[in-house]
């Protein structure tokens, strides 16, 4: 039933000690880069000073921001020679985020990610069929060294052409697929099209999803047009990828391999831990890569740890579903939204407090995007039509800015409650998965 | 100087013993599959019989006809647990061919790979950007993998978009490239548009060009514009994909690893050898395959042997480039030709001998496609027009069939020299160093 079951179902305590052996390790290791030493030699850190994994509170964060500053080789641990691959973010402008593996990396990731197939049941006698891009897209190399470790039939299939993605189901009796959640339902189109039942017409029976948004709603519906098991999985690129969270068969939240990454969430204002089992950012340590390690990385997704344990039998703590980021960016109909976009419209209108909140929601289906915004108080005065066109101003503004259209809200200074607090300048209401791989 | 010095300058007279221990192993394995198990006991065959290498020209070929009618699993030698990857062809319509690996396939093709980019030049400290599709196509993973075994730090670039190709030639300090010939001149005139020189700009070295019919001259060319050593690549997806035969870095041929791969040269027509360093059909046979091994396989690519041995040091025959192929296929102006759609033309016209030849030519830095077509002796009376139109109705008879436009020649009866016999239908006079991958 596991792939690894001595560290799958390692007691919580040996798992403790294993990670505190492997978090001395990696800051050993991390020192070695330009980063971390100039930061670990000027705060006077050391790896002996780590007696237990919570003296990890004791170590600073590492964030995107610092990511993009030491760009290219500000975090590699390791001479250049050593590195086989690396993984960076698109786009032309700006500094990418890249992230540096050695052969112990990309082993160690393969065989995370076998894992964690292995754990949503899959086994090396599924023909599994990766629809989703290769290249530097971290979905494509990484899902494709996990199932060549495990054993499965691999079709490298790419991304995009629905006929051919059928026609290689039907040739070669795919069983399993990896694809992000929209493709399946324009999938399930194309199948109708064709005259196709996926239901009767396939041997399918399992799909994984991530890499993109989605609802327990959309799941679901995934599951009923195809007739499979459709499993969640959760990564990120710079914890390499893939791999980093999966559903086991019990679909009750996302084991996160704690022998590999150290997670903490925290309060993102306060910083400080919050309690077992309330939501809060989801912070991590890689504990197994020798590349490029990254220590008490805020990866600014909010989650929290389901209390309990899992009827699988595996003892790693299980992620909740991503309820939102704690970060800046957010994507809303296909569009990158900053809140800094958001702000330095509202600071432009005189009228307008210094006070706003952008709550995100599903309504019918389709995203929204809220914008509430405290406006001075004598605006409260009955004068309907006057507020009214100070509503459309902001929307037009906004959306010349940001490039879809919110649905703006004025409201009376104090109406915007406080625990929000300043850094917290969003709201995501709809129910991710994963938004992000 | 040598990947592997043990295997790459083994002496002829150990690796033909080699090559015999292997090939009976191979024999024994072909006939765990359906198509082998049926065909080698329907004529007696079995892997005692061979007391030397040249016994193989007592077995059967195998033909790409084989692959289709015995698709998917015909040939598979293993049960399909053991599979890890598949590979196939593209398209939607007909069977595609598709060739099997399990795990020592996979790791002795990275194998292969690795040793290919080490002969060549490449070296651990290189900074790797491959330039090419990935998923099916076997040019991504194939090289992908290669290139990690030999330790470069590789770049998945994948292919298209030139101007972030360039974006991480520059981030990252590329010094070795893999890519097809003709992206590279579209890659340069973007590096001209952006202000840019790669020889002053990049850290480029070396080239790695393939799949794709190119000249002698396209390579001085590349060579020329960007500064650097280009380095020929063949393969064919039957036999794994790239990692087949690869010019070492005195560029005078490209060995073909005869510890994978049995060869010989044969004349398509009477299927018997050539002498040595004569022109024929090569022909292979895997030695080190294990899920699908593939005997006396008719590649239908024409070559030669390179007599002599190499400065290098290695063992291993040279290839010389592929100067065109035996069987019906080839491609022109971007189009897929089979002589039997030009047959079918010719057929339709009355006054048409049933004798042609298609000789393919670059003319001023232009494929043509010549068709020389026999017309019957009193079409040639002096009346020059009525030739002309019925020249120019089989062009255009042609042009609707195959898509791309031909030169036609009427010629007298007896003109078509019958020494290109009715097998061969197409000679291609266009130098390729790679016809196919």
């Amino acid at each position: 039933m596991y792939w690894e079951r001595e560290f799958e179902t390692l007691e919580r305590n040996k798992l403790r000690s294993l990670q505190l052996e492997r978090l001395k390790r990696t800051v050993k290791q991390a020192i070695q880069s330009p980063f971390y030493k100039e930061l670990y030699q000027r705060k006077g850190i050391s790896a002996d000073r780590l007696r237990h994994v919570e003296a990890i509170r004791e170590l600073p964060f590492t964030t995107k921001q610092d990511l993009r500053e030491h760009f290219p080789y500000g975090f590699l641990s390791l001479p250049k020679r050593d590195i086989i691959r690396l993984h960076s973010s698109s786009g032309t402008t700006g500094n990418p985020t890249v992230i540096f593996h050695n052969r112990h990396d990309i082993s160690s990731w393969a065989n995370l990610m076998a894992r964690s197939l292995y754990c949503a049941g899959v086994r090396d006698t599924d023909v599994f069929q990766n629809i989703c891009g290769y290249g530097l897209f971290t979905g494509g190399l990484g899902f494709q060294y996990g199932i060549e470790r495990l054993g499965c039939l691999s079709i490298p299939a790419g991304a995009g052409n629905s006929l051919r993605q059928i026609k290689l189901m039907q040739d070669y009796g795919t069983t399993a697929i990896h694809a992000i959640p929209s493709y399946l339902g324009r999938l399930y189109e194309v199948f109708q099209a064709e005259g196709l039942d996926p239901r009767k017409d396939t041997d399918l029976r399992l799909f994984v999803i991530g890499a993109e948004p989605h609802t327990e709603e959309q799941r679901q519906r995934i599951e009923d047009m195809f007739g499979v098991k459709a499993y969640n999985s959760f990564g990120l690129s710079e914890m390499n990828g893939p791999g980093v969270a999966f559903e086991c068969t019990e679909q009750a939240g996302l084991h996160i391999w704690e022998d590999a990454f150290l997670i903490e969430i925290i309060d993102p204002e306060t910083l400080e831990p919050v309690p077992d089992g309330e939501f809060g950012e989801l912070v991590m340590t890689t504990l197994d890569r020798e590349a490029m390690p990254l220590i008490r990385y805020r990866t600014r997704d909010i989650t929290r740890i389901i209390p309990g344990v899992c009827a699988c039998g595996r003892t790693h703590a299980r992620l909740d579903r991503i309820t939102g980021r704690s970060d800046d960016m957010f994507i809303v109909k296909g569009c990158n939204v900053f809140p800094m976009q958001i702000e330095g419209v509202l600071l432009k209108v005189p009228e307008v407090g210094s006070d706003y909140l952008i709550t995100l929601e599903r309504i019918n289906g389709v995203d929204e995007m809220i914008v509430e915004v405290e406006v001075k108080k004598d605006w409260f005065n009955g004068d309907i039509a006057r507020l009214d066109r100070l509503s459309k101003f902001i929307t037009h503004q906004i959306r010349d800015e940001v490039l879809t259209k919110p649905i703006v809200r004025l409201v009376e200074p104090g109406s915007i409650p406080k625990s929000a607090g300043k850094a917290v300048r969003v709201l995501d209401k709809r129910v991710f998965d994963s938004v992000k791989l």
